[in-house]
């Protein structure tokens, strides 16, 4: 069947039903009328979009539409995870693009509730439109509460203080290593399906940040476009400077193993579309958090000097040459 | 200067300043981290999102960026008008194609704060992305409160009852009469102002909506889909039928100045883009509602025959040849 005979309300029928559990039947309104409803406590309501649009953010050489469903919740989740927050719900806004065909939007579909599934978020509405070019926006939901002296408890990017370490979560560059290993034609060597994996269905790490909350941590940001590019957003809102040991970013063991060792530190400081989480806090209060299995490794320190910049160690102890870099919305799409 | 040169994230501060105080510098976590927070009181929260795609939903030739800013907000904030709800914040998600120019970006941002400046609601959070399409998607929250009961006060589309009449705000089909004025190349008739300030610059209802909560309504639906597509809405929703009569729905004495009765009746039948809203109550409900100076007019009423389908009765008191329309995000675009 075509889109375009099944019709706007016949699709929205379709994926509701297609999302299964990962649709919210059971709010106050549920998905189908102007709006979303749903009952909320008193406390702190956390809320963000990012948008994946065909051609800038994934190609369908790069990855199925299922895959692009994954990443459209990760990539909001992790901004979520990034506050501290506990996800709910989601509003997703699907632009189609001609070529997009009923089966592509059922892919969608099936990758949107298996990360729900994942997460413990539902979908609550949305919006399709037959447009010119395809991209998907989610807008997520969460929560957080208030401490006792009524001030929010949540993770910012501009809570860094001299003193501080700098920790990140996981192994960074090993969605940048995926996508390299699809472009170069080898996503099927045995060795790569861990990267092409991260790249095709990364990972939000809502449980760190949960946990970072709890254990007293108030710095954090989502490192999704590139390690170097968002601590100097942290640098910059925090009035610091960030120091980072190359040698202690931990990177994917296939990426070692499948690129140069230097390409694939490069591609960890600057490859972005990890979704792990940088953190700073005081020595006594990241080690109580590392005490569990959380993977965290510790990478710098915030310092007094040099505030707004970061600036990075090579193995020799000496400051390393920085090309400007990461992912940047404007400069990497129209540059 | 260069949208590239200037990049992501000194874009997102110009357009934090341009907002002036449409911008939610107040809110626990303001806009220019991973997510925006902002404190809520228990109850219920109500979402919306929706999209405004060049080539689909507006073209350069027929409004400027600073009307598409003003109709980012308008059509979200006329969901949720749609609700009852009280409106409050917006995360804007702008997908910037390869001709946007740093001065339509201004533009854009001048028509949102304006429009935010209207409704009283503020910015707190968006994305940028340089991508290969322009488009804008608009999320906004509102929020309602419960009964006494527990249960939530809000308008929904499924609450129409057999005997309830049927009433519309305002006056339909300027927005449409108002873009066949403008691709007429007419719009510089004098008369055909108005319509065309319908089309650029349409006005949701939020007083009508929070008014209609506190009378007692329960049903209301946004009629931007065009008047007879969104009543099928109800319809199907409620399972009640829905007779109108064609001759009862308000038309802008300017439309029917300008174009022929028959046209401009049609278009207010079928044209859509009016962001009005259409209510359905007892008689009772209804005439406490439109004492005041609420501009409600009615235009029908709901039956138990043909449950799912609005019948439309002429001038002679017979059912109307029904063709189908409306706008269909997929018929609509890809048909």
């Amino acid at each position: 069947m075509a889109l375009e005979d099944l019709g706007e309300f016949g699709l929205i029928d379709r994926i509701v039903a297609r999302l299964g559990a990962a649709a919210a039947r059971d709010i106050t309104v549920p998905p189908g009328d102007d709006a979303a409803a749903w009952a909320v406590d008193a406390g702190v309501a956390v809320a963000t979009v990012d948008t994946l649009a065909e051609g800038t953010h994934w190609r369908r050489d790069t990855m199925s539409f299922a895959d692009v469903g994954w990443r459209a919740v990760a990539t909001s989740i992790s901004d979520l995870a990034a506050t501290g927050a506990e996800p709910g719900f989601l509003l997703i806004s699907a632009e189609l693009g001609p070529s997009v065909e009923l089966e592509d939007v059922d892919a969608f579909a099936d990758g949107v509730a298996a990360a729900c599934e994942c997460y413990g978020v539902r979908v609550a509405g949305g919006n399709v439109a037959g447009t010119p070019a395809t991209s998907f926006s989610t807008t997520a939901f969460g929560t957080t509460t208030a401490a006792g002296d009524g001030s929010p408890v949540l993770l910012r990017r501009d809570r860094a203080r001299p003193g501080d370490l700098v920790a990140v979560s996981g192994v960074l560059g090993a969605s940048a290593a995926g996508l390299a290993m699809i472009e170069a034609r080898r996503a099927d060597e045995p060795e790569a399906e861990p990267l092409v994996r991260a790249h095709r269905r990364p990972q939000a790490r809502i449980e760190l940040g949960r946990a970072a909350v709890e254990a007293g941590v108030t710095c954090a940001i989502d490192i999704s476009d590139g390690l170097l590019q968002d601590l100097g957003h942290v640098a910059r809102a925090s009035r610091v400077g960030i120091e980072v040991d190359a040698g202690a970013v931990p990177l994917h063991p296939s990426a070692e193993a499948l690129l140069d060792a230097e390409r694939a530190r490069e591609l960890a400081l600057r490859g972005g579309e990890d979704y792990e989480l940088a953190l700073t806090a005081p020595t006594a209060t990241l080690g109580a958090l590392t005490d569990g299995d959380t993977p965290l490794t510790t990478i710098g320190r915030v310092v007094e000097e040099h505030p707004g910049e970061v600036v990075v160690f090579g193995s020799d102890g000496r400051p390393m040459e920085q090309p400007s870099g990461g992912w940047d919305q404007l400069r990497t799409a129209r540059g």
